[in-house]
């Protein structure tokens, strides 16, 4: 087989066997094919898309091209959750303590962020002593003493899909249906999950800036895990301003703990306790989402959703004391607000501008190898659909530096005061 | 500027500045572009094609990324001719010294054969000590003494083109008519033309399979032309079946020299006086094509355009005795003849599957280093509306090995004896 062929069948709009992607997959994680040839494979598929067969197969050959988690031996329904990422997107810090309080088991592997997203990983890295490197054996442990985990990968997990990954990055190719799919289920699958919520965002602030597309990779998502025996489901939830209030690392995590005490914003609580019914449900532990949302309530309500919060951070080696007193982690130097410059109605409020705004800030990285400020961010005192008067307070910057005139100039351009804000529905689509 | 950026432009369907082209070609050419990058915007252009404006841009790029031949101290209109090629295409072999001996300046810049379609320095080479590697100085010499020149490239020509060529044959990005029209412009203006008619061959053993596509590629090729002050033309022809009766390099040398002695076959010997008509036109030669044509058919008939044949050839080191004795040229050890198994009129002989057929006798290039045999190739007896009894001989193989059963089943398969030929028009369009 030549790869020559390969790309031809696929840039002639043709589906590609099952052996043709295994050819691929194969030969160029093991350096057999070159990464020009993969490139150009690659924005062939970005153009000519992949039938579900394709997707499957491609997912299940960078899935055996590394290493497995075998959890068969806990006890339990496993379920996890994943997001295509957001800004404000903290849903997996609170939501996996939450779930494991009612005794469900969460595998969760995150990742780090880049851009305008921010990342799990990093954001809980903001405690002092909190790691995210576990080995399996570890891995494991905990996930039998406290139910839950968040960390990154153990092992050799999906190295093919980390070398496609690296090439799509630079090759201009990330945004593919098929190839976003592949990635994120190759990747959920060798974790070793029996169940997996999805939450796919739609809007400014996500990758998928049209709800069609966040429709199309949903179904992808779910084909596959249904396709290896995994019960999959998908949200498709609103990224078009930022979930809660806060966007940076250490305050996204004092959200996080304000939420388990009962004192969350409600979009990021509905959004939580949405994801955890379904959770809930898949792991059998309720009959209903009613009655799995009302079991999470309780479990706020009582402290025990935020007593698992704190043994998953000492577990993993993190101070627990931050759940009563954020103030141990990283706290930056300046607060500046930022003012209404006209009376009206917030309309919008660009979820992906927020995020770079961060950014800017130090809360995020621009490239692979940038160092994050966790002090930094932005908390919102405002949101889209608030009334407001010239000089009320729309957010704070948390900044290390003084000087923040482009940081706010880049704000007050990304939010429109009108004189009427068009409803935001959180949660637009469940797809099982 | 950013490379991914580039490609994200191209990709989305966008138009590239001639910043952005420059960027590309510069930075490839100097190696700070990878090719995997380069793959990548090379397949979103074949997807989505370029302006005639990026294809300008592209051509002068390439084209001063390396030297410029400066002819303009060399008297007279030079005019050039090019094919995109074809099987049995010796056109340029004899059109050269036939447009030459009235005069005219004929600095032609040929290649090499590759797959199917053979090469007209490969095929000169078949004469004994005939080079093909000339320098500036003896190139220049040769066109005042002779006045017409067969050669390669002379020192360093559109280096960017030879490696974007090198980077599409691998990664399936060869049949874009932009990158084809860029890649041969680049090198003929390269090569200081003043006028230049383009033989775009259309049909089944030329590049262009479509008709429409071959136009697309001419008014391609014409308007880069236009574009730097070439007077430029191109001539749509047919390569539906084999141009002329011989295939293989002596082979076609050997028809060469019949059609300048006024034995040439009638297909080869029309191409050849109507492309020379417009060289001798765009010379200012002659006032109308029938004039030219008269002109042309005259020194075919006095011996003038053979005796500028065989300076031509003497020039360059070659035996000029092959004028008189073809047979000093290699010659195949067996000729063996495939009859007709039918009776019929031919109704089709596919040119790209008789084009294997030598190549599979050694008379082409399977890859870029294998050697030649100038000896081999096909002579055909019959053309496509010949009518044929079963047993009559519709070609010879001229072969230096015994056992030639595959290449006879190759031609037997390839050649449709039925009840009736449709009429093959060899000139299709003429584009000015």
């Amino acid at each position: 087989m030549r790869m020559v062929d390969v790309i031809d069948a696929k840039r002639n709009g043709g589906e590609l066997t099952a052996e043709q992607i295994k050819f691929f997959v194969d030969g160029y994680t093991a350096g057999d094919i070159p990464d020009y040839q993969a490139s150009a494979l690659l924005m062939a598929i970005w153009f000519n898309g992949m039938s579900d067969e394709e997707t499957r197969n491609l997912t299940m050959d960078m899935l055996h091209s590394g290493d497995r988690l075998d959890l068969s031996d806990i006890p339990g329904v496993k379920v996890d959750k994943h997001s295509t990422g957001g800004v404000g997107d903290k849903v997996s810090i609170p939501l996996a303590p939450l779930v494991a309080s009612l005794g469900i088991v969460v595998p969760m592997i995150s990742g780090r962020g880049l851009g305008h997203t921010g990342g799990t990983l990093d954001k809980l890295e903001a405690i002092p002593g909190y790691t995210v490197e576990i080995g399996e054996d570890a891995f494991k442990k905990q996930l039998r003493d406290v139910g839950c985990i968040i960390s990154g990968a153990t092992g050799n997990i999906a190295p093919a899909d980390k070398k496609i990954y690296a090439l799509r990055d630079v090759t201009d190719t990330v945004d593919s249906i098929p190839l976003i799919a592949g990635s994120i289920m190759s990747k959920k699958i060798a974790s070793g999950t029996d169940a997996l919520v999805m939450d796919v965002k739609t809007g400014s602030g996500a990758f998928m800036k049209r709800e069609e597309d966040a429709v199309a990779l949903a179904h992808a998502l779910v084909n596959i895990g249904k396709g290896v025996g995994m019960n999959a489901m998908a949200v498709i939830s609103d990224m078009n301003q930022p979930l809660g209030r806060a966007i940076g690392n250490a305050l996204e995590i004092e959200e996080s703990i304000a939420l388990l005490k009962g004192e969350g914003p409600d979009d990021l609580l509905d959004i939580v306790l949405t994801i955890g019914s379904q959770m809930t449900v898949m792991a059998g532990k309720a009959k209903s989402l009613e009655e799995a949302r009302g079991m999470l309530e309780e479990n706020i309500a009582n402290g025990k959703a935020l007593e698992r919060f704190r043994m998953m951070v000492e577990a993993q080696g993190g101070d627990g004391r931050v759940v009563d007193d954020p103030t141990i982690m990283p706290q930056a130097k300046y607060h500046i607000p930022v003012l209404a410059e006209a009376d009206g109605v917030i309309a919008s409020m660009k979820a992906d501008e927020m995020g770079i705004a961060s950014m800017m800030l130090g809360g995020g990285r621009a490239t692979k190898d940038d160092k994050l400020d966790y002090a930094v961010g932005l908390t919102l005192d405002r949101k889209v659909g608030d009334t407001v008067k010239a000089g009320d307070r729309l957010l704070t910057i948390h900044a290390n530096r003084e000087d923040v005139e482009d940081v706010k100039r880049l704000i007050l351009d990304n939010i429109v005061i009108g004189d009427h804000a068009d409803p935001i529905t959180l949660i637009h689509q469940v797809i099982v």
